[in-house]
């Protein structure tokens, strides 16, 4: 039993096997766990502060099903960013065995491994359902697992911010001249596309962000949709509000297990882990579009929001600019290359379907409404 | 103990109960049901033929899901269409008890319960990550209860086949005048609708679709998507496949447990039946999808197929048409004005926000790709 199983068991499965009458390789079931009162213990550690609208809900419930659908056999303890490692301590934390488990975004790891953003977001990428459809049919799972196997992590999808916003600016966009100097805050490969186009891209934690746009240390900020950004205030320190979040279409939560302590689960524990997960998917998901489109109203009819479309040049530097990012990403290394080319394909298969079915009808039901 | 239950396990809970120490109103806990080696059993018949692609696979996968999850104490044996009961049969069969659970779809319903079909689809209504939204979020789970409630039936979300295509024609659509008089196979309100515009929709079911368009009984027909419609063989007897599917945006499968049934299962269990549903619906949707895009390729570069959309014209007549169409249904009775007020509430709100965010990216990811 690796370092990493020691500590989270108030009944160790050595302690049982030990005392089994087979000598076997086999392990004990659930139900033969459940039958002796054991208590398998997971410690959980998040990226966000307890219960934040979104991920951290997203964290609590996928530990509170857990323990519903496992009779109160297998719990997780969660602790919030900060309490037992920071916030962006959670991937080593799971490496080392510290934690069990993390719930995060994938796309904290891009200093250390590059293609690892691949799995929250692409600019110009696909779209939550197309995200789920690449990961979970189209190779997507079994390339994000090779990445991570080296770190003895095995990562799953869990819970969905959905399609972002383009960000909050305190001057409207004219044209693309207006990039040139202008301090955003825009993480990932999102901030490399505006840095190649003239913007000066700042990183600034997102508790300090409110203050930067009203004091004017930022020109412009993005963070999430109108649920979050409209609790965060940003509306009281800029009036323009645009759309379409072209660097983040998607915002898949990333749950990181321990590989030594997942295999070491009994199957059904296993199997009730990533369903939790993959429910969560839709569950958060339905949350974030219910929630942004009733803070989307509140924005635009109470707070005087103004929301707005990039004009065309920018966007269309944006694609160029974004392609040549990709690019440049699949070249650090074999596996970005197989990650970028997989990627490619689905949103080539996926874009095509999305256009003929879900494009065409939200066209035809302009004027229903 | 209701006569729904009494024939379905092979240790009854109620041999467990008089067998235990206290006469109170407890249950026994899943671990205690597991300890004493009791399997739980539950009939499920559905509305497909074994392992149909697409709602066939989903009800399979569900059960197996609920053996894996509980460690095989809860076992769900799956009856294909006409096995036990008639593929329409089903509902009753889990009203009274003949089953514990069916896996469908509610439009079947709408004879005998004219809202039930709000839960599969509504012309020009929701797509499937809004539908989502609008049961799980807006009110439209507890509409869907209390409309089952007086069959004895608690109904959930299980699986999705997706945004579906408007169908298969003969000969290309010029305008509004070729509805005339057309021979077209559409169900739910969606052929409402097309016998409003002077269409003549015919009821057949789908085994004999392929025939009946390739002798000129039909001279169109809609089914689902690509994946299936090509495993019918439609392209062989018509070569214009159009688009929108404004008549099904969305397809919901139905799962139906007996109420009584339910009631009686370890908190564990029906936590471990609803998250299989819950996880369901994403995995089907990705498997619809990443399945229809492929297919949509083959047609259209294989077999010779010409995509085509509505013409305006066309649309905007379904537009005006289906909107008389939900406010006749919405005057049937007290409980489907509720549901039709619920629906387009859902809709006002969560298109704001789709238009705002996903269609502005699918507009602007043109031109990536």
């Amino acid at each position: 039993m690796s370092d990493a199983l020691k500590h989270k068991k108030s009944v160790s499965r050595r302690d049982l096997l030990v005392g089994s009458a087979v000598g076997s390789a086999s392990v004990l079931s659930a139900p033969a766990l459940m039958a002796q009162g054991a208590v398998t213990e997971w410690k959980l550690v998040t990226s966000w502060p307890k219960n934040l609208p979104g991920p951290g809900v997203t964290a609590q419930r996928i530990a509170d099903q857990v323990a519903l659908l496992s009779g109160g056999a297998f719990k997780i303890r969660l602790f919030a960013a900060g309490e037992l490692v920071p916030a962006l301590g959670v991937f080593d934390a799971v490496s080392n065995g510290t934690a069990d488990m993390a719930h995060t975004a994938s796309f904290f790891w891009q200093g250390k491994i590059p293609a690892s953003v691949y799995f929250t977001a692409v600019p110009f990428g696909l779209l939550p359902h197309e995200h789920i459809s690449w990961i979970e049919q189209g190779g997507g799972q079994a390339l994000w697992d090779e990445l991570y196997a080296p770190f003895g992590i095995k990562p799953v999808m869990a819970g969905n911010t959905g399609v972002q916003m383009g960000g909050w600016y305190k001057k409207p966009l004219q044209g693309l001249d207006d990039l040139r100097g202008l301090k955003i805050r825009m993480p990932g490969l999102g901030g490399e596309v505006m840095r190649r186009l003239g913007a000066a891209p700042a990183g600034l934690p997102p508790g300090e962000l409110f203050q930067a746009l009203q004091t004017g240390v930022l020109d412009a900020t993005e963070f999430l949709g109108p649920w979050s950004d409209r609790a965060m205030g940003f509306q009281k320190a800029a009036r323009y509000y645009y759309s379409p979040g072209f660097h983040e279409p998607n915002g898949t939560g990333e749950a990181l297990f321990n590989q030594a302590a997942y295999d070491a689960l009994p199957t059904e524990f296993q199997a009730i882990l990533i369903e939790a997960c993959r429910a969560e998917n839709g569950r958060a998901l339905a949350e974030s579009d219910w929630e942004n489109a009733g803070s989307l109203k509140l924005l635009q009819q109470k707070d005087g929001v103004e929301v707005l479309t990039y004009p065309e040049d920018i966007l269309e530097a944006l694609r160029v600019t974004t392609g040549e990012v990709l690019l440049d990403t699949s070249r650090q290394d074999p596996m970005s290359n197989r990650i970028y080319q997989s990627h490619q394909a689905a949103l080539k298969r996926l874009s095509a379907w999305s256009d003929i079915a879900m494009r065409r009808f939200l066209s035809a039901r302009d004027g229903f409404v």
